[in-house]
This record gives structure tokens, sequence and C-alpha cells, in this order.
């Protein structure tokens, strides 16, 4: 959809030409009273699943309704995965916003032995409003999915066999050198704070997954994981 | 210096070999009160310039000291700068720390036609904090330097030729293909929140600067700029 339509919002709906969508209230907010969206205005939904649909919006009392118009839809071809030890404090919070913009599939907290999640530290409703506010920003079709936490050997294990598994490592091979898988799946695993065991690396490297270093220097988790997604999501 | 010695401080002095050198508080607290250390216990030092240096604990009282025992000094093969737009709200200071840990040379704020920094926003004295933190998080030997902001085309002008000059550009050259300098200096332009201006675009690509593509979809000033810092700074 062009830039000038200035209205873009994500709904949890199936979208599908010649449905009346009434948007929640944070979609609603954005059209009427960011975007100042009038009826019979032009306004741009995606489903987040690959659909963006373009509507009219058909009236704003008592709800906000969007008349959907076309509907272009898409797949992925290629899916980023980021299996994420705890970083310090509430970096992760800007780091799904940083996934979500750079157009990551997946992310799942993964509790490591030198590292595990707080609760307080899990804010799947927080993380979620920070994804969908990423997916309106950047006007992308897919939303970022948000899973729950896991321990990094089952999380690994339910990724079955990605077409590229890497894990950030200061002492891997160099990124810059590293070709990127364009299609299928890539699962990227950083460690927590205090770093991955040598058992758990040894554990990752017996599944495939490569060591990879994206800096010169030591990162902290939220910053390998984001230069990580940098990597993976340059355009070829 | 190996992993081994926990402390690890950045100092406002030059280093050399004899020198006893006295911590400034943030310093002191780090090395007496995060890493525990004891008089007689090594602690390295570098001066954020290239030199890391590693010396013994002498005293805790009146003032901590550390004598210089030995200096390892090595210049940058390669040099990043970034000329970055005003980003919304605060989002800077974690800029800031993510272009000090992937090791980025320079960074200044520049203001454009459609954004300009508010006074308020610029706070050198947090920023130095931030680029310190990280120079000892990640085991550096540069510091990042922050400058003063300049107009885009003051700032610009002032580089002189780099070795490769950028701007973040959704309609950009694929990041991915491009080749990364290994030497010499990179100069990035990251556009403000509402993006930089045909004119400011036509005078850049002038002045030799290539519009370059990070991502599929539209990113935010410092998610651009991350992206950049981070595809410069992978490892070949």
């Amino acid at each position: 959809l062009p830039d000038a339509v200035p209205a873009f919002v994500w709904v949890d709906h199936e979208i599908a030409p010649g449905a009346a969508l009434t948007l929640d209230a944070s979609a609603a907010h954005h059209v009427v009273r960011v975007c100042r969206a009038r009826v019979g205005d032009t306004v741009a939904v995606t489903d987040g699943r690959g659909g963006v649909a373009r509507g009219r919006l058909a009236r704003l009392t008592p709800a906000v309704v969007v008349e959907i118009q076309t509907v272009d839809r898409s797949e992925r071809t290629a899916t980023g995965v980021l299996l994420c030890g705890a970083p310090e404090g509430q970096r992760f919070d800007w780091l799904v916003e940083k996934l979500a913009e750079l157009g990551v599939g997946r992310v799942r907290p993964v509790h490591c032995a030198r590292g595990a999640w707080a609760p307080a530290a899990v804010r799947p409703e927080r993380w979620r409003r920070l994804a969908v506010a990423a997916i309106e920003q950047s006007r992308s079709r897919f939303l970022l999915e948000i899973e729950s936490p896991a321990d990094l050997e089952d999380a690994v294990g339910a990724e079955g066999a990605p077409k590229l598994g890497l894990v950030a490592d200061p002492e891997g091979a160099p990124a810059g050198g590293l070709v990127r898988q364009t299609g299928g799946s890539t699962v990227a695993v950083v460690g927590p704070a205090a770093g991955l065991t040598p058992e758990e690396k040894a554990g990752l490297r017996e599944r495939g997954f490569l060591p990879v270093s994206f800096s010169g220097s030591r990162l902290r988790t939220e910053t390998a994981a984001v230069a990580w997604a940098a990597w993976w999501a340059a355009p070829v």
C-alpha cells in the first residue's frame, strides 16, 4: 500500500474482502485520533499473518468499523527465530520492539543454566503492545510472535531442524563472512547476561548450531540479539 | 587481557608504565564494590584511545590508586562514524549504549530539515556515562566519542571525504550485498524520525553518499542506526 494511506493498523481478525471489522480500542485510537481519519477515508489493515487489506472507514460510533475492500496476501520466504536468554533489567522490552521492526518472525525467552527469566520480567501483554506498535510503525504484514518461556534444551528441540542454526559466541565464526539463508528458517540462540555454559555450547554444537561472532567485542545479550537480527534482516 | 582479570575500567588519563593513577568515583566504585578487588590485585585499565594497561591496586584510601605495570596499545584500523537525526523521545540513550558496545568510533547528533534536536534531549553527560559503562562491559579499548550537535550539512562537510559514505534509505542498495570497508572511515547518515527531505538526500548523493537499505521494512531512526552499526561491526 502506498505511504499516502496514513492509517495502517493491525487487527486480530481474519481479513477478507467484504468483511466489516470492528477495531479494538488501540487501533481505533490510532486511526481516529492519531491519523485523524474520517468516515469514507481509506484505511490499511494487516492481520500480521501476511495479509494487508485496503478498507474504508465505515463508521465511528458506537464502534470504529472498517469495511474491507481488497486483500493482498503473501507468505514469508524466510523466517528468523530467536531463542533468547535473560538480559539484565528491562532490556528485553526494547529488544522486542527492534526484533519486530526488523521483521523477525518469532522470539522465545529461554531459561539457561546461568540465567533464568524471573517471572516478573516476563511481560507478554506489554511485549505484544510493543510488537503491534512496531508493525504499525514499519507498515509490515507480519507480527512478531512472542512465545512463552521454556528451558533452552526444550526450546531448541521444539524447533526441529532449522535450515540454519546459530549461536552468538564471541569466539565464533565471523558473521561478516557467513552467507545468510534467504529462505527457510534461521534459528539463533543468544545466551543470558552471564553467558552460556560450555555444556550448553557443546549441546548446541551437537545439534548443528554454528557459533557466530557479531562483533569484535563482547556484547550484552540484547545487543548480540539485535546484531543477529540486523544481520538476518539485511536485504540481499 | 584475559577475562580472568575481573576489573576493567576506563580512565580519563594517559596511561604509561610506572604511572600511579587515581581512579575517579565511578571507576573506584566499579573496582572496589562491584569487582571486590583488594590491594595487590590485578586491575585492567583502558584510556579509551587504544591503550589497555595491566596494573596493580596499590591502595584504597584516601583514594583508589592503580600502579600501571604494562601497557598494550593499538590503533583503530577502521572507524565508524554516525551522523544521527533526532529519534523520538529518549531513544538516543540506548542507541549510545549499543553504538559503544558495537565499537563505533564517533556519533554526532545532526539537525535536519524535518527534525532538530531539542536542547533538553541533548544529554552529553548521561551519554558519556553510558559509553563508559559500555566500554567496561565489552572490555574494549576505544571509547565512543560523542560530539556536539550540528546542522547536517556542516556535519557532513566536517567529515571531509570518508572512504565510504552511506545514508540509510529504505529505497537504497541492499546492505547485504554491499562490501564493508575494513579499513579507513565509514560515515553513515541516518535521518530523523520524520525522515530526510528529497533535497537533503540529493545533497548527500552529490557528496558521494550511497543510499543503503538495512531492512525490508521501514525502520525507526535508532533502529536504522543500530542496524548500520551491526552491519559495520560484523567481523569478516
